[in-house]
């Protein structure tokens, strides 16, 4: 029977670690996904890929055991829908501002008459045993709060019938919270940030829900644990891979005395 | 006009860091290509892609000023002259056992009346400027010497006119010349290991070519390049990645006390 | 003249066998088309495909002379426009609730005055004569009632003018308008279901349009063209693959005495 | 500093000339930036591809130094932001008919506290240096005006903060305003169509923003430039294409006196 | 530790049924993965499909726990290890003709210094637990005997070390047999042909190696199982598609008592 | 029946004028086949594609009637066949300088017992009517003679039972015979150059069999025509492509006084 692990891992207690893909390359999904994390999301809003390219993803990461999830570039049902039919166990969804658009995005994800999701799990069915009868209960629906808006409405948003839980991005938090006074940026330590995503985990663990943070380093990820948050996305693919080049390029042209390349290095 | 800028900077005594392709992608190529590496080689053998990705991940890298080079799955002139057509400004060669095949390679990277290269520089001659004229003297021919066989012949296939150098893989080396008693691996350190990389790359100074190393760490690399090698490749795209992943997995495991993941964690 | 033979059949008065694409593939497509259909669908909303593989799979249905459509992920102006321009001949867009949503999407399938289709034929105009001209007339427009809201509303949406016909999902159907009662599935026997499949046909006929109707088998499909529908979906790609394929596995296995693989069979 | 060329060769009182891509493929994209545009737009919403193909484009035309723009298929913010953060250097964005949407369009574009765009610009950060910091005053954001209602609003379109011009399609502006009086096409000479046109460069002057006009021709297009429009596109990679191979087949038959080919020729 | 399940299951004396994949598509692969085969070949020689394609169905089919296997275009050294490289678990090797071409098939497939693999199994390590070491010993070698030269050589083949066994093409094997007297086709009921066949097999049991037939329906299989082969294909995706589409067509046109399509109806 | 329609229209003493695809998509494929052509040729050795692009690009074409022919890489035997398979009808072979190379080429083309071709016409069983009674007689065997040893040994080659033609690539045959005397290029002018096309010109038709010229202009091809050649390639995609928009470009630049782009213009 078709069961979400990321999903009986929190009913246990246990806080997550998840990996995030934004390269759209099946290979590279499959690595990650041989690292340890106990989810994986696909990007699908802000990573170099399209449906194209979650799908083959998808299926290379199914004998890991991760538990797959999806970030949809929009609100829109169609993209939503997509991505569970073809195997995600969990969608992100970006810029969630109140109670109404959270229910949307609810609505979305269940079958009636929980919802308007529409029948066709095409490759769902053959990837997981009963997926037709589980799905409604299996699939997580994460809302992004991450406005001036969404935090007015954060509790009205927390407290909609069927949301699994919330899920932070703190660079788009910061732009769309500080009016411009602080830089896009993950693992923020201004205490006016610190107190927003307190909010926001104190708002899931009120009305039951979880609370996920996107970080940049397994340090910052792991305060975030300790502050009670469910799950943390550490890194990403892009970032993990240049950085790892950058540094080893770094450590030859240090000892062997080089001068860097004379070609424009690029701009990460 | 078309001017190959491995090859100037070894013209001025300058060694060279070059990155390595193996993910069939254009992003990670772009990536790879801002981190400050002098060149990088797209592995078309044992790189999980094959020419339609090889094409686009060309394109990806051609504004940063890297020298992209393919290394073919095997000695045949319709895969390197496809390569070189594309845009490859080096080919290395893999198995390249005596002079008569050192010779063979050398031809297909050349138009007569020094080769046989079949003329049709389809995207070259969209993106390097007056490349038909240039390209017999800038393209760089990399013969791999790996088996015992070829290092019986090392001196002969050295010598082979129009060959720009040596690439070594260690991997195949230990393989092939140790017959079963060491394991395939990079950075060597078994003394009759490094004698025979030391053999390839006296073999080649005397014949005025290059020497070029494949490692995994920048450390060994380093220590290569002060032996004299002219390259080195460090790492590669899929274990900078795996790496790096990892590591940050395990870190967040470590400050959070948290089990591993129930899944299976896959092989690297 | 670019003349669509789906209505060109219907004004003729013979009833139509569709279809369904539910795999991202152009030799699928092609080989599909060579089986004797009138009209084939490609599923771009619950099938493992996008955009990406609509166009080929287009490509390569042409030569057959198969009428092809294509089913679009939901009520959106991009994706419909983008189906047309690149040559299906019908849209079918799912969740059509009331008469407001069934006139804008006949909206987004004429050019003006008669909606507000833009005007960009790219591969219609190479692939069928005189495309511009004939789009307005002959490409179809086929709307999904598949909610109790679609039910409520049936007549009226029945009556937009420009709408070809409706074309009914007895799963979606069963789950909308059942609250749980029924499972979803095709080929309803239950005596409510066939009430509300009775009930669209007759509204179509009232208004002049056409019934559509997906079935699982030929046997239901032939039924439901007794009952006076015009059109009807048997099968699809996936389902007709994994059942043929079963059925050869089971006979093999029946035969030989074998018992099944070790591994875990799936769950189609 | 990330800058868009095409942005400050307006500043400096040239008129521009940008290329149009249809077909979904980075060699064309790579050909076509390498014949003297100032700037090319890759058509994602009538052109024949998608997402999945305009990411390796834009990678493809990087070098080239040309500044390249999308038109995105509608007003949606998940395509929008996903073709900025792919690199995009421009928005053009089709049927918007109000100064609503023309504000809602913009608001995609810019970050907060400026818009609602969503940070995350995954391949525009290697690509670009210092793109988090530039993008909100660097992007481009042009608006379709092409219909009665849009022609309208024009003043309150032209007015809208934060808009950097109005590009003209012509065969919709047609469709949209003729009432089916002319058929669709470029390169009008209609007393009518040609006031339409002037009134919309009158109103983007009046604004302070930018005119851009669609044509067919260098001919018309140099008399679009005289007329006071600050960019015009020329042609397109499929007609482009079609018009020199027909015009070549022609040659041919007409030179040997040989008959056409038996087989259908097209419709184009 | 990487077991071949194929393997494991002859040595417990169980004879196998393999599944065919001639369609380049994850979904298909993952969808026939599902049906209870023993085994699936992806065929890269006649299928329409290469190397592109046969990686994100190799990783699409590995949850299901099937064996995987290639069918090469040719006996091509690159073409062999990159498909080793991608995880095939063993090889079928078209038109081996003699016991010299058997032994550099063979040579092909292991690592020095048992043959002459170059190493560098990039996917294979992630997706398989101890890969480097086991695979000399886990990965099957099939050479197809088909030519009147290879049944003239066939006991020399039989006896080549390192080969695992001999895989039947029946078409192939009619046509290089017997000069024409008989179309290529599978499931042979001509004497001479079966007399062929057993010839095969007896060679293949003399030597302690597997015999393989590849058959177009069970029944014949179940019968090729009763002589003693080892493993028999049944159908192939293609066929299996093809044959219940049309079978589905046929039943709606008699039930409905409707004409065949006027569209032509294509070859198969 | 499958009927090869260059093969009838050179049996009605028609010369035939053929189109050139480099570009990897199907796309131009289609709209190149709706220009006029008789046959179009895909370029798998010097395009900018392979087999992955090659098969939706022989789909794209099936509809218009133009036979389908490609350029292979190399003499290998996996890449003709896959090609044919894949439903060319007719091959043309780089580099094949004697006889036994023109009988090897050859003999891949043939099923036994006149040739070696393996059976598993997968796509071109689907496409063609009859395929696999008529194939052998119906594909076409078009040989390159463009080195001096191929003149030496071009009344072997040209004599070679079941070549059907020998095809012309100026470029190398000008780098291959004369030394460095003469840059590559299409449309010699040279008396030697043109002495040597009319000695294979003549050498063909002293044995049968079909002359063929790749030529750059429609004015050359006539002439060639006029010397007897049976068909004339004229252009090809990417140089049609980029001519028609720099002329544009260059038209525009005029009429309007503008300035080049200050970007790098590129090197074609």
């Amino acid at each position: 029977m078709f069961t979400n692990k990321l999903k009986q891992q929190w009913a246990e207690g246990r806080a997550a670690i998840n990996g995030w893909l934004s390269i759209g390359n099946p290979l590279t999904a499959e690595i990650m996904a041989a690292q340890g994390y106990d989810s994986i999301t696909i990007d699908a809003q802000h990573g170099a890929l399209d449906y194209s390219a979650v799908l083959p993803m998808l299926q290379a990461m199914r004998a890991s055991g991760v538990t797959p999830m999806v970030r949809v570039p929009w609100r829109e049902p169609g993209a939503i829908m997509k991505a569970l039919d073809a195997g995600a166990q969990g969608i992100i969804c970006p810029m969630v501002n109140s109670a109404e658009e959270a229910a949307e995005f609810v609505s979305y994800m269940r079958y009636p008459p929980h919802g308007q999701r529409s029948f066709g799990p095409t490759r769902a069915t053959f990837a997981y045993g009963g997926y037709g009868v589980a799905a409604n209960d299996q699939v997580l629906a994460l809302a992004m709060v991450e406005t001036q808006q969404g935090m007015d409405n954060l509790d009205a948003i927390a407290a909609t019938p069927g949301l699994d839980g919330i899920y932070v991005g703190p660079a788009d938090l910061t732009l769309g919270t500080q009016e411009g006074r602080l830089p896009p940026a993950f693992d923020r330590e201004e205490p006016e940030m610190i107190a927003l995503l307190q909010r926001i985990k104190d708002a899931c663990k009120a009305n039951g829900i979880r609370a996920c943070l996107h970080c940049g380093t397994p340090e910052y990820a792991a305060r975030a644990i300790g502050w009670g948050f469910d799950l943390t996305t550490v890194g990403g693919d892009t970032r993990l891979l240049a950085g790892a080049a950058a540094a080893s390029v770094a450590t030859w042209r240090d000892l062997t005395g080089s001068a860097p390349a004379s070609a424009t290095k690029g701009a990460y």
